[in-house]
Formats: structure tokens, sequence, C-alpha cells
């Protein structure tokens, strides 16, 4: 019986649903991912699917962990009394980055969008509420995207959150550092003249 | 114990490994993959481990295969006089694609390099001059990559094939079709020159 190439495009199919893969650098990953050591290939695999059954939601704040809490939330250097509410467990990594920030998070999954049917009780601000009654959190830093879902996001939990005394801020929006003014749009300038400090 | 993200760093530290894809690319890949459902995690990962697996090379011409020949060599309507050789089954795949080659191919699995250690007895040439000794083969077109190393690669077969009496050809160099003159290299050119044709 004639062999196929079946196993390879089983492969190029599965690769190419991930985000930023086409079918041409699908095409490229599986025709490498047949030319690897046997043994390089099972990690890869493994870590892929143990890797997913392994995380899970942080019960605290939602971000991922492979425990029941998250190190961020278990950790007892970090404030207590803020929390930066983001949309997902990818902003807390980006924050984390910058290592300055030593407060918790709250990881929404998700942001408002009634186009696509996304309302309050499809993200985790009930969630959000909870902790607050419960803890002595004193500012809640709201760090959605500067998108429209974003910008409704927050506009929507400060007005929640403001009855309850909690102080609410929002990251502040402005021109990127090392960005050429001469390319950033007309909002951006605009929200980066509003926010002007005195030096 | 406090939870940490070593699955999904185990999952980027492999993904990054692939070729193309950075370590920026394999975290947000990661990150997507661990929101993914986890049935469609396990189709993934079980198509790379299993289609690694069930693909090996074809006891003929050295393409990929998931049985004891390829597709290609096991097809009765494919011309037996012609052989190409290309580097390797990725070759095989874009030549298939153009859908008028009827001959067979053979896949050297690497280019003679003597910088990298790798001469002509660490890829298939030795297979290639077996099947001409057995073969009714009139042709060998050595299609191998326009580079330093396919050229060398593609000599040194052709003067080991000549004696044996069987025609040996090399593919056409040009400007490839849609490109721009203007941004063609001057050897590109100069072969482009070398090959005109009377229409």
């Amino acid at each position: 019986m004639a062999g196929t190439l079946e196993p390879i495009q089983k492969m190029v199919n599965e690769l190419s649903h991930l985000p930023g893969i086409g079918q041409k650098s699908a095409q490229r990953l599986a025709y490498h991912i047949v030319s690897m050591p046997l043994e390089d290939v099972r990690n890869l695999a493994t870590a892929l699917w143990q890797g997913r059954k392994a995380i899970r939601y942080c019960s605290v704040c939602g971000n991922y962990t492979d425990g029941e809490r998250c190190a961020i939330c278990e950790d007892e250097n970090r404030h207590n009394g803020q929390i930066c509410v983001v949309r997902d467990p990818r902003d807390v990594a980006a924050l984390e980055r910058m290592h300055e920030y030593r407060g918790l998070y709250h990881v929404l999954h998700g942001t408002l969008s009634p186009m696509d049917g996304v309302g309050p009780d499809d993200i985790r601000i009930k969630e959000l509420l909870t902790r607050l009654q419960d803890s002595a959190v004193d500012e809640v830093i709201l760090a959605t995207n500067p998108d429209i879902e974003g910008e409704a996001t927050a506009t929507y939990i400060a007005r929640l959150i403001k009855p309850l005394g909690v102080k609410v801020t929002r990251i502040a929006h402005g021109v990127p550092v090392g960005a050429d003014l001469e390319y950033a749009d007309e909002v951006t300038l605009s929200r980066a003249m509003e926010g002007r400090r005195e030096l």
C-alpha cells in the first residue's frame, strides 16, 4: 500500500488554527517538526498537553496558575491594598515584566462587548466586588486596554465601585516612550496633552 | 502551596525552539494554547506526536511517507524515466504544487557542505547511484537550491552520473516570474541573460 502525507497534513491543519500562523507557516513548521528527533517532538507535545491540563485560574484573582492560588496572591510581600484590573492573564505577565507594581491583580477574562453578546455577568466583575467586600483594598487600578471595549469596561466598573468608597484609578494614556510624535494618532496626542504634568 | 506559571514557561521554552518563533511569539502562542479548550489542545499535541511517529522516509526516494514507499514512487502513472534530485521533502512538496512534473524524485536530505562537515557519504548520493543502476532512468534533473552548496552538490552529482550515460540536467536560473528586474541581483540577472531563449 502506498504511503501518504496525511500525518503531515494533520499537523498543518492543527498548527494553522493557532493565531498568527497561516497555511504557509504551518506547513513550514510541520515539515520542521517531522525532521526533529522523536524525543524533541515528544517534549514539545507533552509540554503543550500537560501544560494545558495543569493550568487553571487562581481562585482569588483569576490569573493562570498550576495551583489553587497564584504566586502573586500567595506572596505576602505584595500590597493587598491595591488591585489592578486587567482583561486577561497576558496583561498580568506584561505588567509584571515592569517589576514595579507590588499590588495584586484581578483578571476579568474579557471585556464588555454588547456587539459580541458579552455582558457584565460574562466577565469576572462579580468576583471583583466580592473581593472588595472581604478585603482591605483602598485602590482599584483599571488597566483594561485603551480601546473602546476596554474603556467601556473601565467606566462600568468605576461606576460600580465608587459607591463602595474605594479609590478608583485608570492607567494613563499618552505617547508611548520611544515613539515618534509624528506617528501618534490624534486621540493619543490629545490624551497626552490632557494628562500633561508640571516638571 | 502557591501555584506557579511553570507549565506555561515550559510551553514557551519548547515553542521558542521552532524556526521563526522567537521568545515573544512563543509567549503569545503559549497563552493562547492555555486558553484553548482541552480537547483542541489534545488534538494539537496528538497531531504533532502521532504525526512525527508515523512519518518515515520512503525506502526508494527518501521523501516523507507513512508507509514503506511514498505515494509518488508507488504511482504507476509517473514516468520512471526521470528522477528529480532535491535537497529535502519540502522541495518535493513545492515541486508537486506546480502539477506539471510527472517523473520521480530523489531526496538527498542535505547538501554538500565541507564547512559543516557534510560530505558525499552524509547525504543520499549512494542511494541515487543504486537507483540508476537498477532502473531505466534516462534523465536526472538536479533541482538543488541555486545557492553555493546547492550548486556544488549539483556539480558533484553531475560528474558522478555522466559516465553512466544518463542525461543530467539542471533547473534554469533566472528572474522569478512576477519579480521586478530592478530588484534582481546581478548574478540572477546574468544567469537570466545566459539562459535566454529565442521566441
